[in-house]
């Protein structure tokens, strides 16, 4: 196994961190758009679009796909922590999730049309796109439930069903759902479903609300609820063909899941510093907290934690590059219950050592909590993925589950 | 140790229980009041006055309070955990924190006069009240730092400080301040704080703004920061007398924190039931949850906690009924650490259960969670009543600390 | 619900008290016994029966037995913990298991020749019994499992069958085994075993080897794997009847949980002890262990965690008291997980308290610790008990399970 | 990082794993050797010999030493995973603490003469020797405290001290003590010990006992409590120089934290591969105990805590290789937490998994956790590394701790 970062990864590395010292955390204030539930007022912050210009022109943007960038995901791996560390940082680099994860699904199974008109533009950070898969009414952690459906209809496919923690999709940029849905009933249990490309302005799409995670909506992001009613879409905007959906799903979710994970490790890590200082500073009893021992093993817990979380993840992103997505299945699964359980625990210890100011707005704590605790539970819950892990184990001995 | 109910008890147990049934809980989303950052404009759901006229025409009033209620803590604590269920409930019983504490202070220590311009009205619930301690600047964990001041002046006192956590300040009828300060540097360490009764439209007392729990603000109470600037009030406003603050601090405590224990107590039934439902109904690859066997342990496991932190509360307040606070302080310190710590898991775990849906606010939980959150902060952090637990450990044997 | 102790009762727990301060604690080191694998040279020490004839004079015998002490479970609850406190004391005062055991299921079920032929001796101390249940080759936590058999032949019972962890069989005194066997294959799931009384000097009893418990032999008890090879006994060492095993298995059951569990808390209230006179005395670092505040939290959750385990097990004497075993099948499952967790948590940390003393035998914590470990598989598994109190919850609310 | 394994690192990976499949697991019971607390007693099982001579033979011999085997502590780590699965198998391969410690600090310290007469042999596999510094009088946690003396007589020294958990000196073979002892008092706080050489048939050499780890003596090496009574040693014997005890301490204890962590990987996998067959096996309640997702729970977080154990100390090892032990001091303490508190969770809970004969020497389990336990306390406990890890974290922000 090897970690080491490619040369071009060093200097990204180098450059990504100058830019978030100078450009975004002394202006974190100032960056933060506060929205509250009516998302039709939401709106841009001019500020942001600025740093995207910013970014882009210095070269540091789409650093996740690989075809752009020409990074692996070992290599991209520490970049998405460096913008973790700054929860309004990754759109800045045009790097933020869903649109990462469906740049990659069009880059590697979109047709040249399908490109031309979607991927680009998300590539240019000018439109946002979101993926409808979760829906209210059945277990979505078992996606094979996905009821949500496409059937055809002449030279058109007919989408219909209810959709929620359709993330971005409160984003006045938002255009291009892309819609998991069961396309034959009657097929293998993992070629039922299909995926496909619709506009958010087609007749049909309603955006219900957006729910909030912990009374945070999220703005100018927001999670929705979406239904789409009687949607018909030209059959061309199916992506890969009818019931891929899963293989395109496979394909999606490693590289995200690294992300996803990274990002959350730089929440982590900003917590622990956020800890050590306030450990270090505050007064209580005539000493510092850090003299009360206690505190001092909560600090070294999550340095180790941290550090193990954070090999973890290169070692997924080292199989992923090396043996693929199916090679890295359990390791995919692990990382995904470890780092966001280190995460809320460590974020719950520094609110537990900033006293009553760490549940308020004043210090970032309370959101990076909603942040960190809702990836217990998107993408699959820590249940499902540790199912997956466990199976791995018996398999390898050939004992039945 | 006997933890019988009186009949008298047995009886407000049945009544509140069926007032919560028939009157409360069926209507818990009308009676919620849903209010932004700008306190100002909070108002009053007639609703809830509605429903206290109604409790009181039944006697279910003030029935925290001994001398109103006849009721020791032991009998108190069932009616705590029944009205602790839903989150507005206690108030249409005149059993709010901190009123509840704010009444027991005055009723036990006020003066004549005191008592008939605040108490008669709190006992009535016209006004409400709040309790001015936390400060942002001080470790609030250690009383001793608090460092608002009281200087005289003639015949008046002159307040300056700045407070925060001052729970229920954004009320449209708060009225009233209780105001813990520094009187006099120079006396003995526990023998320098004051409280004096401090009116809210006292010139001076400034309320800067509400502070969010995971960005609710709990109107219409709000937990507000208050900054009081010079002050000015009659030197009869002082409780008890100069360097009695801690005196009063003590006795209002233990109450208090049983009330605020067995309503959490209520808030984790209330959770282990949701959990319990969810688990029966949802089907997830083709079983309902029950049938995965780590959910099932969870419930075991939280029905254990919730059963063994219920008698450690009952247990403390059958003390202070019998022994009073001094000889409860380990006890009231343990009910402190564990039934917030054991609350919040419980809460976590519904949520985890519930899926994306628990994060969100279509269930009570992320509020349940906020508010269970914050009591392993408020009235002091687990990690000082841990200290208070463990030296009383050091001191059975006479052994240094 | 009341804890309180009848004035027997307290009269008792200073008598038992007092007997162990002056007769058993500080001569520990001479009453322990040194067996080692060869349990047939295993021999008694008569200093354990001077104190047994000294505990009868002075009432102090039998005390678990209701028909005999007059004390209920809830009276009794605090003496077993008074006994716990040392490994070697409960025989001292006629109340070991799983003698007590075996004496109620012979007081209760037994005909008037079982009793006078085997009770008699069992309540002067005179023999010893084991209850022969588990079997190494099925799943015993699933007692229906049990798979050893009781056939007829004329007027005898031929028994078959591997049984292990036979405690006591290793003892000069074991005479008396109860066998639990399938005597009826055919009839309904819970009247298939039966119990039978089968003196150990049978002809096919075989005692193959004791078992070590993290390599000690708990001699002169021990805990015996017995073989019975067409062992025959006469028809009329039935108890109760055939096919009523799991009826008196049940009824057995609920006491005995109680006292493994006081007993269990009492070994905790030792390691607790041993921990706060360690952390105390031990200077590290130019401090006492106790200046290090992660000790002293230690130290305050394990009081936490034992005054809520003992209120736990006296609320379920309570209920085993007033409505029987059926009403608190939860309760007894729950102090079973509960109790020898806690035990082995506490435990565990005293014995980094000690550092390398404290898994060596310079302490009685190593062998503290095996005991408690034990109790977490002994009558059943965590996992199986647990199941049942999330059993409970969902009947509760009438859900599937 | 670099994480990859030299070509030759691969061949002794293969070469050791086939050794120890061919030669060692499946005999472990014929190699076992069962000693009881009478060490003088104690001889070496001939087979175990032979296996050494066999091993030496195939060139697997002194693995762990860089300048015998040209490997770096990156390339032996998984070669000690190997040796680590059976308790008995490193020292086959000359590979086993304390002689691997000993023998880094005479090939690294030693004069011609020392190493002539101490290191020839032992890297022969002739002799065996102990390492001499903890004491039952202090907290030898914090080394500064050690008392054990080293006085200067002549041309001799002469050293006093009672030491114990003195690994290895009841082996038939032991011949040497590396005493760690107070030389200078006066000195600077890290410069007042030496490291001096004991022949163990030195006059005034006094083993006192073997002291047991749960019970167990873990014969034929043993940890003895060893008093030296006015040894007198030629001042030749002296390592390094007077007062350079902890320095040699630090360059010997980073390398040998790596091989007992990854020795206790190599434990932790073998419990865990024990649990998932068992598993797979057992039935209870009609089902294997796979089907109880609370198990697949286990075996999950067991799969995902190893792995991450073993990428911290492989990092840590790289940092060793690359950096040396000063730069990897947080890491070298990180490791010395986290793995044997890994592998007690892990073994104990296969312990659960497989019932009472968990306990029971009828699988390793009982001794593995042993193993394991003692680990959190030998070369420092959690506490004292826990520490260390923290310091480092407030350093990194200039932060007074």
């Amino acid at each position: 196994m090897n970690f080491d970062h490619s040369t071009k990864a060093q200097e990204y590395i180098a450059k990504v961190q100058n830019f978030m010292d100078v450009h975004v955390i002394p202006y974190e204030n100032e960056l933060w758009y506060e929205g509250n539930e009516d998302w039709t007022s939401w709106t841009i912050n001019p500020r942001i679009e600025e740093l995207k210009s910013m970014a882009r022109a210095q070269g540091l943007w789409n650093l996740f796909l690989p075809s752009e960038s020409g990074l692996s995901n070992t290599d991209y791996a520490p970049l998405a922590e460096i913008m973790g560390y700054s929860a309004l940082a990754s759109e800045i680099f045009n790097c933020n999730a869903p649109d990462t994860g469906n740049m990659e699904v069009l880059e590697k199974y979109g047709t040249h049309e399908q490109k031309s008109q979607w991927l680009e533009p998300l590539l240019n950070g000018e439109i946002r796109s979101v993926f409808c898969m979760t829906e209210p009414d059945v277990a979505s952690s078992d996606a094979t439930n996905i009821a949500g459906s496409i059937t055809e209809s002449g030279d058109h496919l007919i989408i219909n069903g209810k959709k929620w923690w359709s993330t971005g999709i409160g984003h006045p940029k938002a255009k291009l759902a892309i819609f998991l849905g069961l396309s034959d009933a009657t097929a293998a249990k993992h070629a039922q479903h299909s995926m496909v490309l619709v506009p958010l302005d087609a007749e049909g799409v309603h955006i219900k609300r957006m729910l909030p995670v912990f009374n945070t909506y999220d703005a100018p992001y927001g999670h929705g609820e979406v239904h789409f009613d009687n949607v018909s879409v030209p059959k061309s905007n199916i992506i890969l063909g009818p019931g891929r959906g899963f293989e395109i799903a496979q394909g999606r979710l490693g590289p995200g899941r690294i992300h996803h994970c990274m990002r959350l490790i730089g929440v982590a890590e900003r917590a622990l510093k956020m800890m050590v200082e306030r450990a270090s500073e505050r007064i209580a009893f005539g000493k510092p907290l850090t003299y009360f021992s206690g505190n001092a093993d909560i600090i070294a817990n999550a340095r180790m934690e941290i550090d193990m979380a954070r090999l973890l993840v290169l070692k997924t992103a080292y199989l992923l590059d090396t043996i693929g997505v199916k090679g890295a299945k359990s390791e995919v699964s692990q990382i995904k219950v470890v780092v966001p359980n280190v995460a809320c625990k460590i974020i719950d210890q520094a609110i537990q050592m900033f006293g009553g100011m760490g549940v308020s707005n004043d210090t970032l704590l309370a959101n990076m909590y909603g942040y960190a605790r809702t990836l217990r539970l998107a993408d699959g819950p820590d249940e499902v993925h540790r199912m997956v892990v466990a199976n791995t184990e018996f398999k390898k001995y050939n004992l039945k589950i």
